[in-house]
């Protein structure tokens, strides 16, 4: 199957306290902004696995006494945002699956793999079946695989398999065990509760919803486990050089999460000061988008010393789905989204701040409004560089062809969205922002440079392709 | 897994029409007898397959347009009626998977395998996974695996390995492969539409009910193909001296089908005929068991010359599951689905006629509602032999220790259930109430003589158990 | 609004144990027969009442802990079947509303008002405003308006305005009042639980359904009252002459109920048995519609010494709705609801017994369905005379001018079901059956003789129309 | 009934276009702050009217299809926020009755009333029911008894009888009536869409979401007509002096909205100034609480030149109702919905500016939440004076006991809520803030001076209490 789902996702696990289910379900209300599509949880009390997974927010999945249903002294959860035309229950996660005669086992991932459709045609011909469209999947038979042929560590084995960004958990009767990718792409942390009991997620924002401590991050290349024997690690590969996903920072993650190293907001407040740096305007105020630019609209603002000025109100409630007449157009969808404070902007110069630019056709509609309600100029800045390319490492970018930036000078864009002015972050001002050695980050949506052959995926780490069968 | 479900269901499919989804529909729905507690149809266009399953009855899982959504010119059918503790929305059927890089297959199956744990393992110890716990799963995991292998001829291959009671549908996109079991054990009949659709049912009942022809039945290890090209038809393996279920006679099927031969009214009406020549009483009334046993007490008054009154009135709503209070017994239940006449049963003597006992207990409550009434004396009778011994082959019973007639005599039975007399009808007198020979029936849950070694299944047919490899 | 409800209902109250709720529960579970749309219980705890009414089967109202919530010590319950075209559960009873500065009532009604326009209209004039179509808010209506006056009885009170037919139960926090109408159209009767309860019901069958003793019948134009002080009974108006609803013989209530003095059953048995005696015919079988000719066959093959044989089989799953496709005819969905024993009617003359018909249109495809089973002649035999009449006291038949047998011949209407002959009983056959005097029984929907004058209701009893204002 | 619903609510109506229905729901979709209990909108297509309500947010009760259905050419709306313990869907609106033989009417109300019992009583002497218990049901009993008794302008004959806080709209058949109070509490504007069709709404936001230009307010004690005849107005009674709800502006509308003739975002930043001028701190950040505090704290940080900064970073998916087990308190909820941004507060002075504090235990969890993150020392700043009195005419506050500035001083306040200092803003300097006369606003709830005699209601404006009969 060609489209493989590209997930935004969240993952966590705890092991040990006799509510697991419960720090959970607060793990992922708090990542819940990694994934709004489903959510599920799994847990284990030693003997047996048991999981309930659902369509919809963490608090609608789960709000008929499921979690007490789970029990369980050991848990892990996910939190999915499915790009896939049509969201199916079948694909929501922790994947629970059985296999080698009743080893239970369930499996929760953020991130893509790119060698997913070679290993999922290797087990194909294998005579292998597959019910869902996850990677999620492909690293089960992998594992199920491994087991049969009596290997000792078949979730080594396993992830010497996978090409790819991925932060992965698996929860088994009697342990956790919880991976990262060589490259680092994934954010995935460790902490620790008030009660002492061991915790993985994919944030710091989940470990302070539990009022947990923050350790440290697992390691690219590291798999921990999680059990009563308390907390281990090994490697199972050497790390690579990291490819941090700077996109995390950019938009994704929470501000109040400590990522790679830094400060979510901070770095955004970084961002907006560097463009402020880089591309000044004459204006009478600096406005934020809403929510997404504020971070970066306070870092201008108080780098060009313009004032900074709330003119956009967002509707707190238009997150939800909602419904039009056909006749609608995108313009209605925005005013419906967006309100203008019209003595605001009436009459005056706006620096508009937002944090980045996809289609483009949204941006455009709200410069509209903002026309209509008298912004006598609009200068609009974004505080990353044009999205030009394909993510294959767990965003979810539309096609090439449908990214406003892909082909279209910013002089091109700026009409197009009918501003006054328009400016894009750089590249490099980008990179100042963050802690770690510019080299450190996959910066591919911007740059096109792939860490990773993406045409030429192997299907075991150190092969080439069109090598001898999978195992 | 210890509890493979075993299943009384109900199968359909018919290759050609526009309106194929509402054909399997009108089946489904004349066979709900056969299950009650999932059902689902899948569809082909020729190019791709849909499925909607779901629990509840036929109309509850098809009321909010899923059959014009599912759209094709054919369809497969099922209705499931399971044993396990837990019904579960994954196991219900058609199940559809892909499998060898995009075939598409969808199959229901009623019967089951008494093989299935040893090919489910031998599956396991290769690294396939599985997520039901259905013998249909198995099957196409041996579809799979056999088309991976190269087999020319993956159905018939697959076949060759199923050790049990099968009566089986697949759905291709081109085309639908029916089969039924070597034994004959499980209905599977061929029709023709009106308007001159191929198609195939698990009881005659579904043809009426499509208004079609009934054909012949599918032999003993036969496979007839329904596609563009029309009906074929090919043996997968020589037929083995047939194993047709009685018990389908005695209670499953619809009394207006014709099944292995019989119509199944008139071998109930002879059932009775023959109890009453075998086990005649005293009593002023026969009166039937509603709805069980009204058949067969018309053949019982018929040949008794013992006047047929009607004095027990099921609640037609009872069949609905429904809540009682902790503190409510059995006899409460049973109170509210009959209600007795009074001013019929008030002093008279009672010749009660019933299909089968199987537990005992509701039967028990239901004589002591009849003496509450004031009935002066019972004498029940029984149109089948005593249930002492287990079913594989797809009939669920209780564990042997909790059916009534375990280790019970006749006598000993009258006195827990409280009746001035009781008889069964005789295992030979059974047997001569239908028309084939006498050794071409299934009467294992009543003889424990089973026709396969159940201790010892093969993972293929023709080889000995501990054999080399499964394939 | 000029489509009041015609209601075929049920009720019930049972004013003292502690379980009150699940005693209504199962007395309308019994009761389920006279009313499928909606059903609802009030009770009360001595200080407040509560109630919880719903769309559907009483199993699938209270399927979620409803009957524990509501508590209380004595409670009212309401079957409804309602013959509007858009069932809405606003209109479903119990009815629950406050009047006179904060006295609850709750009331269910069975019956219907001739006068209910009149009654409606008057209170909108004086500025009332309604908020269902039911009789049942007139009757609270009424209660509010005399509480108003000050009068010292407003139960009574209220019931003097009231002309029709009706069983009403009314909840307040501290008792219980059961009136029926002065001609005793509906039945009501009264019963003693086991354990010492008061209760009343419709039909007797949801006395046994409880275990309880019948006491008797609720008198026409009696009022009893249930409450911590026992039962004391008034009337509230002399007894008129009595209009008992034959109807409810010949095919509404349940046939192991007594009502009217008689077991409906057994009246079921003797119309048969007249029938036979007043239309015989020379076939090979008698043969019930099942369910509802079922007793009525019993009664004609008795009589007439020709075979009772059961050729037909209902689909006892068709009862719920179902769907079928646009295309879709009447035949088709008789066809999935019965089914035809081919090989039983193959060649036969068949006497075949129903207990009425209203349309018509169903039994013509049942007839045909039975000729292209093969049957031989068809000579059907029907319990109770044409039906040519509106009903205005609770039985909902469609316009006379969609009644098959207004104004045609028996002969034309065999011609039109394409039978060989058909014969209905006569009125004064039908009245032998029962045991009353034949001016007991209201037979307006055969005779078109209605005991009240339905085009001139009066808003008073006792009083001419055009009369001076309500009160 | 004691405890009449004091709502916070929107209205919505507009005459004329054919997707009216549309409108209404984008109106309301826009007005959502003012009420997500649940949403209604009625139509009307000249001949009747139609209404849809459900609990919920307008996408959700309006999820399938109801507003095609509704169809018609003028409609009214309603968003409902319940303080009723139980919200019932039967007091969501609008409410639509019949009334006069035929008038049928819907009401969507907002505001209060403080004689709804007297009115609610005097009626209820009368022998009228109710089955709500909203003021709206009262307007409409008011109306059906005016229209009885022959006065040729109902609406305003019913007016005259309300006395509190009222915006509402009624739609009939060939007409909608908008009428606001005499003292203008709650805000009413008209507005114009673009296509030329007339509309009111409660916010300038819906009229902006519907792309409408603001004419300008109702005047209190008018009434507007909408209908084929175009716009026309009356009043219904002279305008006294104005109370309009000065907690519209701090805290219930919308930013962008024009109220009472002042922008609202444009009065909370005044606020924040004001706030700074007369309670200054010396700190090292300006923080505002999300997002209620944003606006008062960029006016804040603006007169006092302290840097603005953001560290409480809302969970957007925290609105939405969640559970938490048994021994979650009240902390734990807080930590789930706000996220503190650790290295941003961590050892600093931050002046933490709020709009308002009701009861006061969440803002206590939310400053330990801040301690526990680090910060040093925090002055807390609210935009308003201490609210010390309960509304009776529309926004829901707890009882008196339960305000935390009932009976405490601000010392003992920052005590409670361990902060270092802690101040609000004045009566006075609130009142500065908003361009009308200062006695043209209500401003009780920190005062406790109520414009009207709130224990002494009147059944009719103009009549003293213990006056003759209602009409």
């Amino acid at each position: 199957m060609a489209d493989h789902a590209k997930d935004k996702c969240g993952v966590f696990g705890v092991w040990g306290p006799d509510d697991s289910g419960w720090r959970a379900y607060r793990a992922l209300y708090a990542q819940q902004h990694r994934g709004q599509e489903s959510a599920g949880i799994a847990t284990t009390d030693g003997r047996v696995l048991r999981a309930h997974v659902g369509m919809g927010l963490v608090p609608q999945v789960f709000s008929n006494g499921e979690i007490d249903e789970l029990g369980g002294r050991a848990s892990i959860g996910h939190n999915r945002y499915s790009t896939t035309g049509s969201p199916m229950s079948c694909n929501a996660q922790p994947l629970m699956e059985e296999y080698g005669g009743g080893i239970q086992v369930a499996v929760g991932h953020n991130g893509n793999l790119i060698n997913a459709d070679l290993l999922r045609n290797g087990f194909e011909q294998r005579g292998h079946i597959f019910h869902t469209t996850t990677d999620t999947e492909i690293i089960i038979h992998l594992l199920a695989t491994h087991h049969a042929k009596g290997n000792l560590d078949p979730v080594v084995e396993s992830l010497h398999h996978l090409q790819g960004a991925y932060s992965v958990v698996f929860l088994f009767k009697d342990r956790i065990e919880a991976a990262r990718d060589p490259w680092g792409w994934k954010p995935l942390v460790l902490g620790k509760t008030r009660d002492g009991f061991d915790c993985v997620a994919s944030e710091t924002v989940a470990l302070d919803a539990l009022g947990a401590t923050f350790v440290r991050e697992v390691e690219p290349g590291e798999i921990v486990t999680l059990s009563d024997e308390g907390l281990s690690t090994r490697r199972f590969i050497d790390a690579q050089q990291p490819a941090h996903c700077i996109f995390e920072h950019i938009y994704f993650a929470n501000p109040s999460s400590v990522l790679f190293g830094d400060t979510v907001q901070l770095v955004r407040e970084r961002l907006g000061e560097k463009l402020a740096e880089e591309s000044p305007a004459d204006a009478d105020y600096v406005m934020p988008m809403p929510d997404s630019g504020r971070s970066a609209a306070l870092g201008y603002a108080r780098r060009s010393q313009i004032e900074l000025r709330e003119g956009i109100v967002p509707n707190r409630y238009a997150g939800r789905t909602f419904i039009l007449p056909d006749q609608a157009d995108r313009d209605d969808k925005v005013q419906l989204k967006l309100n203008v404070v019209a003595e605001v902007v009436r009459g005056k110069r706006l620096i508009i701040v937002d944090d980045s630019i996809v289609r483009g056709t949204t941006t455009r509609a709200k410069m509209d409004q903002l026309r209509r309600a008298g912004a006598k100029e609009i200068h609009l800045r974004i505080s990353c560089p044009p999205i030009r390319h394909g993510c294959y490492f767990g965003i979810d970018f539309p096609d090439k062809s449908k990214l406003l930036a892909t082909g279209r000078e910013t002089d091109e864009i700026a009409k197009f969205l009918n501003v006054d002015s328009m400016a894009y972050l750089s590249l490099e001002g980008m990179l100042e922002c963050v802690s770690r050695p510019s080299d450190h980050y996959c910066t591919a949506c911007f740059s096109g440079q792939y860490r990773l052959n993406v045409d030429k995926p192997v299907s075991k780490l150190g092969l080439e392709k069109n090598q001898p069968p999978l195992f």
